[in-house]
């Protein structure tokens, strides 16, 4: 019997609780025994609930029992979460969490932690909610050279693109829509404005390339700028648009990691990824391409894979996991601008200018296309080199959009 | 440093060495330090190799010698397969394989061994190629109980059904452009007539549901009778044919597995795994669904999977991981047959007789059809429902095709 405690009790914690107690037979079959939730840490008042003897509020008492072994963290943001998490590791304890904004962030500093304190800290549900991907990445490709991790990593913001594809709704109507469906928040800063999906991409690439990359390292830009228009002419150029986090080797062996929306040929199999679902590519030197997809969020499959974690750190409770990565490198982490590709321009006036200047470019075309508009892809090159030609076209157009592209 | 010897120097085996060379650095830092390949077990001529001098053609020096602690087995087939690796585990080395046949009808007794002598028999390249399953399967979806398991499990009948789909070639045709490319062997019986599907699904379905399912438990079909109308009648009803082996938990407790051709409706992401590819959907209690996409065959990503397990196996070289099922039991195997879904039929007159049996059908067209000529969709059926009425239908038809849908 392994006594655990959770902190927070909303959404995921709720949902852990649950999973533990739904599952007790076949989690005992995997070989972490019996697993116990002794304490739920939560500051509100949940005296009705079936777990009410369970809950206390002063995180010292946890702190404190030495009969904890594991202490899942689920109480989200970096504030007392980073606190109880630190002193959980200093107290000796193993910590498993969904908290994608802290391991983004303190990653390092708690590894290092874990590590020398012989403990694990783990988690796979901070990116792709109940996806297996952390695991899959430090061991099943561990015989690989990691090039590159792409994916849509934002189930919110994939819904809103696929509701613009599927269904003609504007930006403003389907991010209402997901509101609506508890898809997103009423504040949906982070999602829309990509920082989530940001957190995801510094946390795989860390785990792939060794070295912990923070967000401020990682260009990032969401979705609010996606018109309809981009989204019909994508389309007549079989394309889909999705944002994407994309972490990648440079040529020379620095990396580089960028968040932003793309248009996406249909023939790659992340275009096929709709509505809240999340999809991960992974392409290593040995293995090529694999895909990992599923449902990134929702309390069951998110608390799938904390459950999944707390099984993994009650089986290495004195053998320690190998999951980590090394303090940041800032020689490690190229310009994600450096990075070739096809870009997406529509823009009001110049084609002709347009084509002097990209030399030739696939023109786009769409219904009901204004009088002047015009929609093309350029031939691949780098960021800079894109922007002083869009320098010289906005001599004789009016740019209006500007992804990148990935075949 | 940990010495290994890798048996058989084919397609698999020389990859392994190959990886083992070009990622030393990235595997180093995997956490199983240096890995040396003592010893390569061919009876072929291999002196011209850069290698050459670690071949041996008797297994006593490898299953002698105390300084091996792995031994990879990339022999294939179950006869001196077998053998070395019963000899390799009784001689206290832990065994890692890419065979599939062996797992599959000597898996509960080769993982029993291995648990006696606390060593590690693993074979997560068994199935999938290099796609990470077995592991995400035993630890990721610890948490959940796993309802199902399908998916498209051998990457040449994949290719065949893709070139039908969209190149509109024959079987005959796909098959011989396949054997060109070196997709598939002179003799694709396996392939074809879905052995090694059914040896997939059996390892799958062993690890999901805990005990050892044999190959003899698992209804089999290839592609064999798939012809170019059955792809039209389903293209025409916005699905494919894909061979999919398939894995379930009957109402009562019990579990099926089985292989067989089946209409995929266009909307199931499995339907876009295309060519040489595979994807398997497994689906959880608390997960929901997940998929895993990529290269099912071939030799980098084939030799990428055996190579993490090498460096898995030495990671737990003292303290076994937890990757096993129970024996046989007959008790737990039910009858696919009771497995209810709607079924594709295409037969020779008789329509209305069809209307009238099965109570109403989804009727499907294609170009150029046969003047008598029909196909349908029946609603949701167990097989023995279906047959008894397909009986009935015989009186007035002649039935040409019969395959299961999946939505």
């Amino acid at each position: 019997m392994t006594h655990i405690a959770v902190l927070g009790y909303g959404t995921v914690g709720s949902g852990v609780v649950e999973v533990l107690n739904t599952n007790r037979g076949s989690i005992s079959l995997r070989g972490a025994g019996d697993i116990s939730v002794k304490y739920i840490l939560d500051v509100r008042d949940f005296s009705d609930s079936e777990y009410a003897s369970l809950f206390v509020n002063d995180f010292s008492v946890i702190e404190n029992d030495p009969d904890v072994r594991v202490v899942v963290e689920t109480i989200g943001g970096s504030g007392v979460a980073l606190e109880f998490t630190r002193r959980a590791l200093a107290a000796g304890k193993s910590v498993v969490t969904s908290n994608k904004e802290i391991v983004a962030e303190y990653g390092d500093e708690l590894l290092r932690t874990a590590g020398e304190k012989n403990l694990n800290y783990l988690f796979e549900a901070s990116v792709g909610g109940g996806i297996p991907i952390i695991r899959p990445i430090s061991q099943c490709l561990a015989a690989n050279e990691i090039d590159e991790i792409y994916g849509i990593l934002n189930g919110t913001t994939n819904y809103i693109l696929t509701r613009m594809i599927k269904a003609g709704l504007s930006l403003d109507d389907a991010l209402r829509e997901a509101k609506e469906l508890g898809y997103a928040e009423q504040n949906p800063a982070a999602d829309v404005e990509g920082h989530d999906a940001c957190r995801k991409i510094c946390i795989l690439s860390s785990l792939a390339f060794g070295k912990h990359i923070y967000p401020r390292q990682v260009p990032t830009e969401g979705i609010l700028n996606v018109t309809l228009d981009d989204v019909q002419y994508a389309k007549s150029a079989g394309r889909c648009i999705k944002l994407l986090g994309r972490a990648s080797r440079l040529p020379g062996g620095k990396v580089c990691a960028y968040v932003g929306p793309h248009l996406v040929s249909a023939s790659n199999p992340i275009a096929n990824v709709e509505d809240v679902f999340n999809g991960i590519v992974v392409k290593g030197n040995a293995i090529g391409e694999v895909m990992f997809y599923g449902r990134g969020a929702g309390k069951l499959p998110t608390a799938s894979a904390v459950v999944a974690d707390v099984i993994d750190a009650i089986k290495h409770i004195s053998s320690r996991k190998l999951l980590s990565w090394d303090s940041a490198d800032e020689a490690l982490v190229g310009d994600s601008g450096c990075l070739e590709s096809s870009y997406y321009i529509r823009c009001e006036n110049g084609i002709d200018a347009a084509k002097e200047i990209f030399g030739g470019v696939q023109q786009l075309s769409r219904a009901d296309a204004g009088e002047n508009e015009h929609a093309f892809i350029t031939s691949p090159m780098n960021l800079y080199e894109l922007k002083k030609r869009v320098e010289q076209l906005k001599h004789s157009a009016l740019v209006l959009s500007l992804m990148r592209t990935l075949d």
